[in-house]
């Protein structure tokens, strides 16, 4: 086995500290009990351990490949992802009315974190279909409701984001791709996308691309945006395979990791125009784009947790398996396995702490995502929305960025072996780097957490969870004992080098933008520290209170807070002088000094 | 041109921080004047520039290959190889007597960064050999100075160091190859070793193995090991090549970086029996390895050093090139090159900092290995050796595991760009994870530090640097400013949790080993980063002194140096507490908690 869902930690943080409970009493989630919840769970882990698991190193060793137009992915992807299909899985978050689960974000997430620790690059395909969907029921007609969500939504068909182009990265500001309307309803659609994941495969019936071009006339910059339906198949009005629309994929790129999915160059229209139909309301693309890459964006976030589980479990499983060296306490005269060593040990507890917190604030996230669109009460669905937002770029970046240290770790405890590709431990350091790059940098996100996320509110989101932390610290001081108390002394420094530099950016973003940005990466990183050592906090009084249950996981737990405390959480200081004080030199030397 | 020698930041930190000057008044080093060694380095720059470099991404597209015992090399390498042998740059090091330069180590230092920058997976081919050399030149023969230095120096043959074997990674005990004493003075070899760096390939007529192999009767583990060399083909009294010897080359593996260097599986006495000769005397192998080890730990260092500095180079040039998104600030209404993005520069001068800031404590350390050598005073020898040899475990060390961050930068500065390999700046992140693997992983380098280096002289050395450093402190107080002010404090903090680290260790190696080693590499990382940050602060008071000789230099060393001091020194306070309060939770799980 390659993989093993962590299936007790998975539930430790939907029931102690996400709300798994309260939140099945919320109307519309009435199933998602504790107990439905794990049944789930444990067949979502059977399935993703069996079928998708044995299929990662496969796709490192024998990608997709591109010949005339035609993409064929790895020999097994397609058959895995049509029992994905049948199984449901990717309707488990979507309505039930066109043929989804219904079950809140919560129970999806840990659902998508396995699939994405079984194989990161089979994983991306229902990763982008997930966003399709979420955009067409936003902002699609009926009509494209019905002729495409109960396909995307049975993994008959899938779907894409159509964003980037040459000349247009991060800045959609630059779209170039036209669309012009053919009087009939529909618009022929002409230009070149590329970096678009799965734009070419042979895993499904038909491709569903979802389009950022620009009508005529249309206002220059993000505000002539529009969002087209571009099906690789036209779909007939009784639902079947029409004509081959005019989209091509003229080639696949040639990546570090993820190799499996294919990263594809689009053409559209070069033998008379690609036939789209419009998304909602013309110039309001972008709009819907977000509500695409929020649900991507939370998506790749749970990519950095998965790839550094699995390349955690990878570490783990060599360390107790490799025989190197006498211990240094002298307790053995013969060599002992490896995890024996501390510095191996330290490793381990690094990578164990920094997925375990990432995943307990990504599972809060979900939560309160779910909240928001439940709850009776519309200020509380209101409230958390904004903390899901708030949460968003937290989980995106900070997940992804620890991925890279994760996974780095993961090849170092294989010393020599590491570096062979052939032990496996490479292909993840290799996949996890694009995590912090696609569906927006980080230095995206941080943008985002700045401007639209703190100062827009000025700071309140923030501030509310730090007053939140604040009860965590008193909570662990009155439980007192050496482990709680110092946890609760990390938070504190954490918490209050949190308040000042919300402070700092609030203050100056207007004033300073250029300051302000210059620390923008170390606050995201920042809140990242913070909020997984909060969650951490929780973590051990909910061990605590619980460790009977079976005290060698709560014990576990405890021991992983206090470790993430000393090691993780001593570095909010750091951050802090890194952005209050440190932007001056980050600005200081011209183009030419570099 | 894709790698530009940083002359000007060699120079600077050999002249300013290294002491060059007072170097080449030394006994031995005449001919070594500042003017001199410029004149040298500009001639490196020139052939890596022009030769070396531009076969870097050759030899990653078209690694060395294996075909029935045999390796070719990557087209191109032999005929640059052939040229840097006659260029004399493999002797630059060592003695006249055999054909070398006879230069110190400072001078060597930046000609070797030059040559890892310019292609690290070539430069292996010199590294091992400098290493073959130098415990030849320690512990060889007559007969084997005779034999094998001048055609090592020359770059004729090349050398090997043939540690690992199969069940034997970092733990040399348990070395199992066989030497059986045939009554003429030689050995026959038996055994199978791994990792061997070059270990076959045609870039040179012969290749000297050093080999670490057991005699009949000898003790078992460190103390039973005795060195051989045994090269490719045999030598012959008059100089001339002899009979092919018994080591075959059976295999070589596929890796995640480094491809055109040849990692070596050579099987020795397959048909009979590899012929050895005995280096120095039975049982004193280690003692000799360690020789070669120190030479090559020091070059790896640099590796680490040079890789970086070329990712830096990479990931500037793009981001003077690329055009993307208004800057934060509204300065312009159109898209801007990304290096105004304060996002970008806060990378970039990450990259730089981390940079620079290495390559002052590796010129530094190689300067007190000079001094080491040939200063005529046996009390200054001995004190600069006992420093030289507390830095090279923190050269090897620090310099490695900065560059996976540095090349990772690299990745990220390039965004979608980056994950493409045809960019390039993937290669660097795929070469240098190696680096805080081989000779010797980063926890083998802090044990090191740990054991020898600290604990064996009561922290004295250590302690030593501390006085230096606040010697520092003072002058930047005195000087003033605020970049000076903000400097000095970090330095302070950074240097007084070195000081209560060292006094941690010292306490507690003994009595409490696992929580000492549970922080090991934690300490590595804090005496690299307030090295750095001492050379910086010193860096700083020179560039000011200096700095109406080119106040853009200067300022940009200054204003580096401040970066550094509020976004890397400030990290020496988690250190700490990882340190001195962390190992409980490093040692608080079982094996099976993991």
């Amino acid at each position: 086995m390659t993989y093993r869902a962590p299936l007790k930690d998975m539930l430790f943080a939907m029931n102690e500290l996400a709300g798994l409970a309260q939140l099945s009493q919320l109307p519309g989630y009435e199933d998602a009990t504790p107990d439905t919840a794990q049944a789930i769970l444990e067949e979502a882990a059977r399935f993703n351990e069996e079928v998708v698991a044995p299929l990662n190193r496969a796709g490192d060793l024998d990608p997709s490949s591109w010949k005339d137009g035609e993409v064929t992915t790895t020999p097994g992807f397609k058959d895995a992802f049509r029992q994905f299909g049948e199984g449901g899985w990717q309707g488990v978050l979507h309505p039930a009315d066109f043929g989804g689960q219904g079950l809140p974000k919560l129970v999806a997430t840990p659902c998508n974190e396995m699939l994405n620790a079984a194989n990161l690059s089979f994983a991306l395909c229902p990763l982008l279909t997930d966003g399709a969907i979420e955009a067409l029921l936003t902002a699609g007609t009926d009509a494209h409701k019905q002729a495409f969500l109960p396909k995307l939504i049975s993994g008959e068909w899938t779907g894409t984001m159509n964003l980037t182009e040459p000349q247009a990265g991060s800045d959609l500001a630059a779209v170039r791709t036209r669309a012009e309307p053919q009087g009939d309803g529909t618009y022929k659609i002409f230009g070149t996308k590329i970096f678009i994941t799965y734009g070419e495969h042979d895993m499904a019936k038909n491709i569903v691309h979802l389009v950022l071009a620009r009508t005529p006339n249309a206002p220059e910059g993000v505000k002539g945006i529009s969002l087209f339906t571009v099906p690789k198949f036209l779909v007939n009005a009784d639902g079947s395979l029409g004509e081959r629309n005019d989209v091509q994929c003229v080639s696949i790129e040639h990546k570090l990791g993820i190799k499996a999915s294919p990263t594809a160059v689009l053409q559209f229209g070069d033998h008379g125009g690609a036939i789209g139909t419009l998304v909602g309301e013309e110039n309001r693309g972008l709009e819907y784009m977000f509500i695409m890459m929020n649900s991507a964006r939370f998506s790749v976030g749970m990519q950095g947790i998965a790839v550094s589980e699995r390349a955690y479990q990878q570490a783990v499983a060599y360390a107790k398996d490799r025989v190197q060296s006498r211990p240094v306490d002298g307790s053995a005269r013969e060599g002992v396995t490896i995890i024996h060593h501390p510095d191996v040990r330290r490793m381990l507890m690094t990578m164990r702490a920094l997925t375990e917190g990432a995943r307990a604030v990504a599972y809060f996230a979900a939560a309160a995502s779910d909240v928001a669109h439940q709850h009776p009460d519309e200020a509380v669905r209101r409230q958390n929305m904004a903390l899901y937002e708030f949460l968003v770029p937290i989980v995106k970046g900070w997940s992804t960025e620890l991925s890279i240290d994760v996974t780095s770790l993961g090849v170092q405890v294989h010393g020599g072996m590491g570096f062979i590709e052939e032990t496996g431990a490479a292909q993840h350091y290799r996949d996890a780097r694009i995590l912090p790059i696609y569906e927006g940098t980080t230095a995206i996100q941080a943008n985002d957490l700045v401007g639209r996320k703190t100062v827009r509110d000025g700071g309140a989101v923030a501030r509310n969870l730090c007053a939140q932390i604040a009860e965590t610290e008193a909570a662990l001081g009155r439980h007192g004992g050496a482990a709680f108390t110092a946890v609760a002394a990390q938070l504190k420094q954490g918490r209050e080098a949190l308040e000042a530099v919300v402070q700092f950016v609030v203050d100056n973003t207007k004033s300073n933008p250029n300051a302000v940005f210059a620390g923008s990466v170390p606050y995201l990183k920042l809140c990242g520290i913070v909020l997984s050592g909060w969650q951490f906090g929780r973590a051990m009084l909910a061990a605590d209170a619980k460790r009977a249950e079976d005290p060698s996981f709560h014990d576990a737990k405890i021991a992983t807070a206090h470790f993430f405390g000393e090691h993780i959480l001593s570095q909010a200081g750091s951050l802090r002088a890194a952005i209050v004080a440190g932007a001056e030199p980050v600005n200081a030397l011209t183009a030419e000094q570099f």
